[in-house]
């Protein structure tokens, strides 16, 4: 078996995410050779240890990151500012800080002014899931197949960055690196548009009146159904995922807008020939989603 | 066994829902003595053929819908007229003309002109589908646990729609009666909108530069890919259901529309509990689907 890549793996937060890195070390033992586990309740602690996915808990995310050579922020992106200022003063030199966060910059932006010298921050994003939240949630084939797409510092610290990556590709990953505002664009038109569609027709749909409301419920095979699988998601970590790639977010948005708008006028106006196009183009799309094994 | 409902089952038209009927007709023999299968072109009767999903094939349609009694649309909703235009002078007294279309009013409009006396005339729309098209596409199992819509007209023979309605329960439907105009409004918001909304993002992300586009394909899994599955439906079909449910669709799509425009605003200006109230609505919407079994 080969060395555990490091001496120390701290989880801060342990949803979906975080509890399947859990559970991959915890099994693997070439990860970490000890797993310290952070959430802001007793009651999650209580429940990791009942699942046995880490060595030792922490109720203060200060305690769980110190003297660990590996960190990982794995809460949602919002609270990613106080836990940065909670634990920066606690880091042990030489140890990689990374996260799990569906956007880039923003993490850069509030993680990156507390790294202390010495720390080698490497922002992560394992572009995988499903919709369901909390430390049971995890299962340690969740990335398996996926990508984790790892965006470095330009003044990064390439061993840092090559032992995250081969973190991740011992958890099953594939591993890409990216721009941060590179990533968080392809994110926000693969990932962060669709949950906000989804989101909105499930309340479109509420908001009608009460026989039809129920009826959305028992006819939703036709179609619904497949949104609301993902609108069932967390909603804190989509919350701060749409307020922490707001830009990026609110230009897929529009350019979707504006394609709902032109599809609204074809109807309207009886265009069969661009409506037939537009609906090639989702066959094609699908086609090739299948043919690349993502489908 | 129960005598067979219909001495001769013609269906005008092949595809997912035409076929499964076909299948189920063929397997259970208590639907009807004899199946005739109509189809545009010589090569999908001749895979009908193969497929041994039809007693007998006809490549025109009033060949197909003479002498039985039983005639059931199963082409897309927009080549009805000129069907029952062809069909009308050929069907039997007494007959029972049906359809499986996802418009209902469109429907009535364009079939019911035709209808000679004595003919009685069951719009119908059994709620089921998949992805897939064409004769093959068909399998026994289609309907079992969905919903069939009956939307009889005011002056329909009770005889005739009760015949209808065992049919399709023979099929392995659950069925309902429903008015024709909350019929449109219903599938518009279940099934209607979320395919013109899937079909749109795919052109949406479909127009990206070309480097973000190779990475919507190769980043689905994270939401993108959950809309796809519907956007790859048949084009013909939906075109025509776009085209024939116009003024429901419109006004789902202008609901959907300026939700997501506060959706935006709410992002744009960080309105974190607008976000939030949005997301647990959709929460909730899954909980329901998955107490109802529909998810």
């Amino acid at each position: 078996m080969a060395e555990p890549l490091f001496k120390r793996l701290a989880l801060i937060g342990i949803g979906l995410i975080g509890s399947s890195v859990a559970r991959i070390a915890m099994e693997r033992k070439d990860i970490a050779a000890e797993i310290v586990v952070n959430a802001r309740t007793q009651k999650t602690l209580d429940r990791v240890i009942e699942l046995g996915i880490a060595h030792r808990v922490e109720i203060d995310p200060a305690k769980a990151a110190q003297g660990a050579d590996c960190v990982m922020l794995c809460a949602p992106v919002g609270a990613f500012a106080d836990i940065a200022a909670a634990i920066a003063p606690y880091l042990a030199p030489g140890c990689v800080l990374t996260d799990v966060g569906s956007t880039k910059q923003s993490v850069i932006r509030d993680v990156g002014p507390f790294v202390p010298a010495g720390v080698h921050f490497v922002p992560a994003h394992p572009v995988a899931g499903t919709e369901y939240s909390g430390p049971d949630s995890g299962f340690t084939t969740l990335f398996q197949g996926r990508w984790t797409l790892v965006t470095p510092l330009p003044d990064g610290d390439e061993t840092a960055v090559e032992r995250l990556e081969e973190l991740w590709r011992r958890c099953g990953a594939m591993v890409e690196r990216m721009e941060p505002a590179h990533h968080d664009r392809v994110l926000a038109i693969v990932s962060h548009l669709p949950h906000l569609i989804a989101f909105t027709i499930c309340g479109t749909a509420d908001a009608l009146e009460d026989e039809s409301r129920q009826e959305v419920l028992q006819f939703a095979a036709s179609g619904f159904r497949d949104f609301t699988r993902i609108a069932a998601s967390d909603p804190t970590m989509w919350r701060d995922i749409f307020l922490n790639n707001r830009e990026a977010l609110l230009e897929m948005l529009a350019r979707f807008m504006e394609d709902a708008q032109a599809m609204s006028r074809a109807v309207r106006w009886g265009d069969a020939s661009y409506i037939e196009g537009r609906i090639e183009l989702g066959r094609k799309i699908r086609r090739s989603l299948i043919e690349l094994k993502q489908a």
